[in-house]
């Protein structure tokens, strides 16, 4: 939760005035998303979220980012629409930063999801993997297979300080990440970061994804490992097969799965647990005692790890 | 800015279902409210603000706070109204910590009142104190004139680390305070806390009022007092007084003062500045570095506090 950049209402004036959305009724500042700033604004056209991309979100990613959020939009799927200025441009400048404005989705995250949520959430990852066909702009996944070892490379002594001789089996996990790691499958946009958190519900069914910040071009299925590892844990950190089939069997009730996609979801599941323990290695690392950040915990995805190096049995083995 | 207490998708539902208001449609966190987690609400049935009172509002209190806000909002006065659960109760509790729920108030605060505003703003306070009238429980000021020597008795050591020699200067305004505080003005329910964020406009109207959590029984005079110190300074500390005319004129265009009550405005303003010098250097002192809430500045007030030591010339001399 974050808000850095306290707007006036002055300077929200200013910037609605480059749209035709009318007079702000109300603006409050909400605590969504990590690295941004985000207010709740009312005008007499609707309501929207107001954006201000504060530091990861580089300016230059931004056609891509909002860009896929309004194709998705434009093609049916439940997100954020980003709102155009008079210009015709998708975001703007508030105190030097770039700013977007986007449509308000209503739901409510989950905490606990159930096998049901996680068969809804399944469907929701084919539903958006559809939806964002034919979107002309690529983004290479920076955080992709080919960037953890270099990642990994300075984060050694953290590992280490984490828990004694972990650098050594994250070395390792790393070696057969790289040698396993599937080759030719379905490739396509991905959210690459749907996490409940993420995900809006209402009666119990899927009503849209936000935050598509670290979407980008990789395999399909990576997705749903990402999904794995972010939905089918409970919170004593064991895997919950059920919940994984359930998100699964929602996925492919949209977009049945390739032979090659199935055999793969283990070894990306595995990839997917090392991608976000490595970011959260790395911020837990940098992140000064007292900040006002609190990092997210790294041993979570350690011990989401140790599960997928001990193999993920998903599917039954056949009679 | 605040949201101490995160709750879950399954507590909010499970707190709506003391109310007659529909089901949840969406829940965002929201940065108001310095001491109190405050969420926004949106059900079938309409938008509310949920309040988590985290520290400073005592929960014996509340009957008092939720109570005034009921009787202003059923009085005509635009403020939130908290909502009655089944049970006729106006609050409950959520994760052990009393919670409300209060209706949602459009309107927009303004960082740098302009006179106009300010006109409206005293005018919206008139409107409170004649709307308060008959509101039939008492709250005793524990921040007014008797409790500021008691508690810069701890806090001298403080003051001279903000400014060398400032505790003996404050020593000397409590000593005046005391001497010429005024007696026998006239006196009931206070907001004790307008400030521009407490206050909303729409087309520059005076819209609502929120955040009663420092209401209480004493002078009407005294709230004006607070208003002029939060409202007539200029960014660089000197004294707008065409903005406190416009305040004081607001004001009487609904409620015209008394003789007595216009003399004492110049020393009610400059005790007013001391309950917000004194309340800000203790938070100020007790406040351990890095920690999560940053406190206000209390030399903001130490230079409100000189400006009236100086002697406010709020109205002309008569020709």
């Amino acid at each position: 939760m974050a808000v850095y950049t306290d707007i006036t209402d002055a300077e929200l004036e200013a910037f609605l005035a480059d749209f035709d959305l009318g007079e702000p009724l109300s603006c409050k500042g909400i605590a969504e998303g990590v690295e941004n700033s985000n207010f709740l604004v009312e005008t007499s056209a609707g309501r929207f979220i107001l954006t201000i991309y504060e530091r990861r979100v580089r300016e230059a990613e931004l056609p891509f980012f909002l860009g896929l959020m309004q194709w998705l939009a434009r093609h049916g799927f439940p997100c954020a629409e980003p709102m155009a200025g008079r210009d015709g441009r998708l975001y703007r400048e508030i105190r030097g930063k770039p700013a977007a404005l986007v449509g308000f989705m209503n739901g409510l995250s989950v905490r606990r999801p159930t096998a049901a949520h996680c068969r809804e959430a399944g469907q929701g990852m084919a539903w958006l993997h559809e939806a964002a066909q034919g979107f002309p702009i690529r983004r290479f996944n920076d955080l992709g297979q080919s960037s953890w070892s270099p990642l990994f490379s300075r984060l050694g002594a953290d590992a280490d300080a984490l828990k004694p001789g972990l650098a050594a089996v994250i070395g390792r996990d790393l070696e057969s990440l790289a040698r396993d790691w599937p080759r030719g499958l379905p490739g396509g946009v991905v959210h690459a970061d749907l996490f409940p958190d993420n995900v809006f519900f209402q009666g119990g069914r899927f009503t849209a994804a936000i935050d598509f910040y670290f979407a980008c071009d990789d395999f399909l299925a990576y997705d749903i490992a990402v999904g794995l590892n972010a939905w089918c844990f409970e919170a004593d950190g064991s895997f919950n097969v059920t919940c994984a089939r359930a998100f699964v069997s929602g996925y492919e009730s949209r977009r049945p799965l390739q032979p090659a996609e199935r055999a793969a979801l283990p070894i990306l599941a595995w990839g997917a647990a090392m991608r976000f323990f490595l970011t959260r290695l790395d911020a837990w690392g940098s992140t000064p005692q007292g900040a006002l950040v609190r990092p997210k915990d790294p041993l979570e995805y350690e011990r989401k790890l140790a599960v997928h190096r001990a193999g993920l049995q998903l599917f039954a083995a056949a009679p």
